[in-house]
């Protein structure tokens, strides 16, 4: 038997299948380039067909799907909440694609990205082996996949993870009312928003952001130039990364704490810096148990995490 | 059939027999009165002894006995770590009460007080039927019992739950050392604490902690007064404990979180403010999902979880 994946990216799209120990049979990968409501779906749809084609010919028949999605899925209604996506919502991702699996007996599981980030890494990344382990994906926004006693926890509202909102610096301030305190300044966006509130506050630099473009990246680079603002956010956001990280792991003692996102990509060199920073506020034995670690395959493990999905047909990710 | 329970705490012992459904059928209460290492033991068996002597005259025979410990449990040595008595270091608890049991066929379960809480508030008490809820224990220290899915979480080193550790103010500083940034300003010992930190900063103050003791007790009542020192102090822990509940809401999505513990008590007027401030922070949805309770019993809740440990024999727990 086999197992079909789909990852749906904010850009891209990439569906396999897989053998059940995890052999990628046949893989397709497509880029969105701005689809919105039924486009993404029938784009969906059209991968999944023909990778159903490529099972029915086969001796290894598939027996379930299982699909990552850039939000939150809503077992109870089959619909999913995708902000990044127009129309998408409340969108009725399940029976759409039960549709196009019709009479054949195939299980449909769908699950938020940040629960297959950590299936994918427990499965075949980083954290193989382990019960306890998260995943803390840093984008455009920060969410994070948890696993614990070897089960993804969702909560009761499909919330879990919102780790974008911690509360990591008094006092409130009203400009973490879009995104939490954590996102604010710490996330992709964030990077580049608190760069440019230092920016308006700093009349007097005169270094390179006064004329080429501030985003994530530049400030990346720029850090390695010495450049004051770049240092100041960067170092910034290890300080924020760190208290999260210490957080996450007085709360809830896990053995692994992987990194992944488009920021982890270039931040992965601060990794020892980050754990600097965690160990003087965390719980000391438990930051002792805990390794820090960057994501095994930011380009696949959403992917490797839908097919376990598929694979291991999680009660509790059902429900 | 019927269970025994008993709650250890850091002064006092109570056990009790509990029929299944979780009727007591009869308790014992006794002050420790400053005993250390085998005296507390001791005493711990001789309650047990009492109880099981019951046990094997009536028709409910005793099946179970779960203790709860002001501490940490590991299983696989049978030992326990328990900070607030003398010689309880690595202290051999589960053979001493194997021995007591003698040749009778009853199950020894063992857990800490966080956990044994969470259980209690959970079959009885605030949290009835739900299957995500938090303990938050407000004493001396601050910890807390965390459900996620039914099952109580207590991390592969067995330190889950270790929130006093919390880091919600940053830069770090190095007076949270020994306890943590969160516990350092709001546990009752914080409170105190940071009154001092107060009176010693603030050489103007003449109101009446110049020559009332600095206890938890006295800051409440000098609160109604508006004494600035108390006012200061313990708005700082309300946002403090707001902050918190606003991160193990984000994180973990429960249904609800319970205070308890010796500061509430007298805290638990402010649960409104402390909600304010929560939501704040937290993540929307998950706020508006959660309630804030006071501790059912904070007397008995220990003890009702140690009784339902032995009930329910949760695999996860015994390990």
């Amino acid at each position: 038997m086999s197992v079909i994946g789909i990852d749906l990216g904010g850009t891209k799209l990439i569906s396999a299948i897989f053998s059940e120990d995890g052999e990628i049979l046949d893989v397709r990968k497509v880029l969105l380039h701005g689809k919105k409501g039924n486009e993404v779906s029938e784009l969906m749809q059209s991968q999944l067909k023909s990778l159903l084609t490529i099972g029915d010919s086969s001796a290894d028949q598939v027996r379930a799907v299982g699909i990552s999605v850039p939000g939150i899925y809503n077992a109870g209604s089959g619909t999913v909440w995708v902000p990044n996506i127009d129309g998408w919502d409340n969108y009725p991702l399940l029976s759409e694609l039960s549709e196009t699996i019709g009479g054949r007996k195939i299980d449909i599981e769908v699950a938020g990205d940040r629960a297959c980030y950590i299936l994918g890494e427990t499965w075949k990344g980083k954290a193989r082996g382990c019960q306890n382990a998260i995943f803390l994906a840093v984008g455009t926004g920060i969410g994070a996949g948890i696993m614990i006693d070897g089960e993804v926890v969702k909560g009761p509202g499909g919330i879990a993870g919102a780790v974008g909102w911690l509360a990591l610096n008094k006092p409130y301030e009203d400009k973490y009312i879009p995104c939490g305190c954590f996102e604010y300044y710490a996330s992709g966006d964030g990077l580049t928003r608190y760069a440019n509130e230092l920016l308006s506050l700093q009349p007097d630099y005169s270094g390179m952001f006064r004329t080429r473009e501030v985003n994530a990246y530049n400030l990346f680079c720029a850090y390695d130039d010495s450049d004051e603002i770049a240092v100041q956010v960067i170092d910034n956001a290890i300080e924020y990364w760190g208290m999260a990280v210490a957080n996450l792991v007085s709360i809830l003692n896990p053995e692994v704490v992987i990194f992944g996102g488009g920021v982890f990509g270039e931040a992965v060199r601060f990794l020892d810096k980050i754990y600097q920073e965690a160990v003087k506020w965390g719980q000391p034995i438990a930051m002792k148990q805990v390794r820090l670690e960057a994501s095994w395959n930011a380009e696949m493990a959403g992917l490797y995490g839908a097919a376990k999905l598929a694979i291991g047909y999680d009660d509790n990710l059902s429900e």
